[in-house]
């Protein structure tokens, strides 16, 4: 199958269109080796490891959410230099889908609201609204510690859980927290809580579910989508980073 | 005692031409009555809570460490207006010392060196480098953890730590970690990790200890120093967010 | 009455979308205290005068041409203050309407055009241009000084005026000239005439009638019809800058 | 003699880099026709007025205040053109001194100052400041207005004057009056007043005398001081723009 | 015939919106003198040599492809002055049709082709493509070296030619040889061929043909097509720049 | 030999901080695989032919004048996957020395000097200035095109030269020919000679030599100096872009 066949999906699944302004540049083949393609391998992020296990496996194309080189270079060094030379020597191509997948159905912030388990689900500009039987907040943290298989960091002064805003990947901004709380929503689950929104947002209650964990799963429910479509063997990668905690 | 004097004594032991560039106009009086000063009060944040405690000890002054506006505003909304009320109502003027404060001799990372036990302390341009005794990263995260009375998330390689780097509040920048890189560092001390600093850095030890608890020692001793220079009563204020893991 | 719904009339009266590009930020609720509004006062200018005397008769919202803080700000200085205070002590929410104003229908130029007696009134994207019937230079000049109740300053080389173009405020501008020009406008009504503007446009009769004297009038009319429009008292607040001339 | 020479002499008198930073590429030679000086015209501004008396009286080389070309241009439209033809056919170099002499020793700045009677002169970055015997603030702007021939236009809380700031031109800026303030100063004369201005600093007599009078006496002696240091006849252009007040 | 008259004409045959955004400012009459205009001069630079031309045979206005003033400037250099006094003293007014020219039908490209003898002409934004007879790359550079009676410059591995892409003027540029590339596009012939497109582009034969000599021709066959919209005499004045070879 | 040590000696040669503005982020290692260094290549551009031959020769270091990636990236495209693969597979690190080399003392221009055999060499900034015996434009050209063994293409007014400007590669810039024209200079030798710089500055031989003929030398030359300071192999790799004429 050819390259630009299996790119022609891809755009279908997470149009590069939806991506944020800051993202342009970073979407598409960021490793376009013109090669066919028989494989595919899917993780979250382009690091050594994940490299290696993908000429392991023979892949062809390396799909991750966080692109290869995210500020643009003059010049490679060693540590690029040696994930190119992995992808060159094993002829594996890499592809980068981010923002418009976060915003795309079934992309990142659906499948973080399903695994969740999220009801009467609302898509907002990026993240997603929706449900939960009521409960503490102490109760629906560790549930969302459960859901997703992760240690949580929570804060804030809401008490009891009925509405839920999910972003995945870096979403405690301002304006994404402004529709929550325009929304009503009592939780909000995302990552990379920082101590100036908690300042200004605790009165919902802000769970901090790790980058990796809010995300990984959309990655991970890529891989069936696209071997249904493509018709071809498409594998997932995991790479957590061992986060503890005390 | 005139505000002008106190703000004399204020920029020596923090001289604003320290402070970063992005800090230009959020370093000194914040809020400047122009009053008499008798008693100060100090604290990280200018939260409404703070002020509330200002007034009730009949505080003429609130130092913070983070400002009281951080985006110039051409507008007040009620948030802003609720706390300038009680500031203006019970005639409390207002200094923030940030970035410069950081910098300074015996200032935030001082102090944060101090409170883990670092010796052999060396100053860069931010952070603070020094040595413990060898332990484990394990037992080195607990430590951490219990000087500071805090939660702490950590991650990394490192298995066995002896150098240490610590930053208060937001200092898992790219620059700072090469720094610590250059000096050999085991284990890098601050808050606010986000994704691709693990992803990039992890050769380290890698813990955040949060914002407010990395930050917090340095604004309480600056209480008997202030105390001992001005000869009034200087009071801290302290308003923990309570942040709970799982 | 809600605050909100008082903006909703201010905002029919004076679309924000309305505005100069450099006016963003400077329209709307500039001090948003959320409070119920029983009484209005309206002026030019939001000083400590104007706060003094809103505060005296008792008004919950003050609205003004000019806003309060023109350059954002990330410090609040005396000045600023004391203006402040008056209005937290008092309860008293702030609403500028600016160039909005100005090109609305019925705003700062309609009311201008008509206090000087113009007819045959047509709309250009800021000013007005009428006609009145011939009359020397001179003769005009003083008509405006009569009709304005002001001080005025006059140069240019035409001395029959029958056609005449109105700019409330800073209006000497080369982009609103070549309007005049194009038109055969004989002369221009607008203030704070300088010295380049003279010697480039000087075949028409310019007449600076003072700021104050050419947008006070629009300020004052909006008093009964907002009066009219919300069933609830609104007071005009007079605070003339007192300028002589030799 | 020479055009460079002559510029040399020029340059002694208004040093170029005293200018502002925005008269970059306004100072100096901006009609440059390499031409030998035999006859000097000097004035305030470069009107097509000024350029029929400058060829009358066989001038070789035009100084004005004000410079031909402000902004860029690409294209040159009639009213240009006219100006130039005249220069090009009369065979007239113009040259412009403007921030660099308001800065210069006996420039604007100081000739303004000499004709108000100032004493006890001290220079500031751009005006002057000075005293005079004290006086109402009515005398006082019954002095200026004789002293330099021309309307004022006045307004202030201040009532008695002794310190004065003077500033040629458009000099109501607060960065000056932020000086003046400094100083002590009770009377601030310049020109081109604005509402803005006058709403934030009328606890100073503010003078508008007009950019015309408070810049052309410098511009007047600057003729006899190039006679003396050139050796060649110098002549004067005054070119008063009619103003007239009621 | 009014100077307005012909400048629509002008407009007609070259409509100004289809300039490059560089152009912006450079289109158009670029030395108005609101004169009548019987007599017209075209060349394709306003050089002195060309203003003295078009003065001798009594022209009233001369259009060029390249602007007269290329920087907006502040100050009129010898250089400039002397071009100038050659258009002011002879009533010359001057117009330039830059990209929007080499963009319009019947423009600088489209003549380039037919004098080349491209057929099955294909416009793309800027340049045209068409087919010619199948021949060598030496044979071809040798037929666009008589077609425009210049010396040409050329390079690439390409050896037969029979499609090709022609761009007047300065037309070697990544984003227009993508498209020749996307077009199949054998030989590509423009001017100022740099060595960084060498080096990139070398799969075409890349044939420099001068700058003059690409786009002289469409300055040429403007003459006719005004003569008869306008029925007044078109000159045409041809300055060649004398470009040795060995 | 350590990499980091020939990178010492290379900057010892060509000190970066010699290079222009528009270089930052362009000289240096741009290719960084931390390698031992036994035998280093030299060439002018990074090309597929130029890795090809250094693969070839063994060469653990390609040192070039051109850098490998202009314009900085996000991604990488075939063509650049293709000549790093070659130099990833061959351990190939790569060094780019440009404008520093230009300027630094037997550099670029030094060299080129030498080959035309200039005498009593003077530096400027970026060019270098000298004289030959006098002769005829035309015997001028046809002594650079020998030496240089290049064609070249010349113009301008000049008939007899003997004071020359030499600036390898892209100088025929304003800037650098105001000097030019400043030291009376006859002829100028350089490359990409433009329309534009033709009709300023055609009072002067302009005499385009190539970009590749002007630089190469410069580059040829380093590898004896590299091989006497290093002691070890340095080979030169000519890849000369084939241009004809007519």
């Amino acid at each position: 199958m050819k390259l630009s066949d299996v790119v022609l999906t891809l755009e279908e699944i997470a149009p590069p269109e939806l991506a944020e302004d800051f993202d342009i540049g970073r979407i598409g083949l960021t490793l376009d080796l013109e090669n066919d393609i028989e494989k595919i391998a899917v993780a979250l992020d382009p690091t050594e490891y994940v490299l290696k296990r993908a000429a392991d496996i023979e892949a062809d194309l390396l799909i991750t959410h966080h692109t290869l080189i995210f500020n643009a270079v003059n010049r490679i060094d060693k540590a690029l230099a040696d994930v190119l030379k992995i992808a060159l020597d094993n002829n594996i191509s890499m592809y980068s889908m981010h923002t418009n997948y976060d915003r795309a159905k079934d992309g990142i912030n659906d499948v973080l609201a399903k695994r969740i388990g999220l009801e009467n689900i609302e898509e907002t500009d990026m993240g997603r609204i929706g449900t939960i039987s009521p409960c503490s907040a102490e109760n629906f943290a560790n549930h969302v510690a459960k859901s997703l298989d992760t240690h949580v960091w929570y804060t804030g002064k809401r008490e009891e859980v009925s509405k839920v805003m999910v972003f995945g990947g870096s979403g405690f901004k301002s304006e994404f927290l402004e529709t929550a709380r325009e929304h009503g929503v009592d939780a909000y689950v995302s990552s990379e809580l920082k101590h100036d929104i908690i300042r200004s947002w605790d009165d919902m209650l802000l769970v901090d579910a790790t980058h990796y964990a809010t995300e990984n799963p959309g990655m991970e429910e890529l891989c069936p989508r696209l071997e249904e479509k493509l018709g071809i063997d498409v594998e997932f990668i995991d790479h957590n980073p061992f986060i503890r905690t005390l």
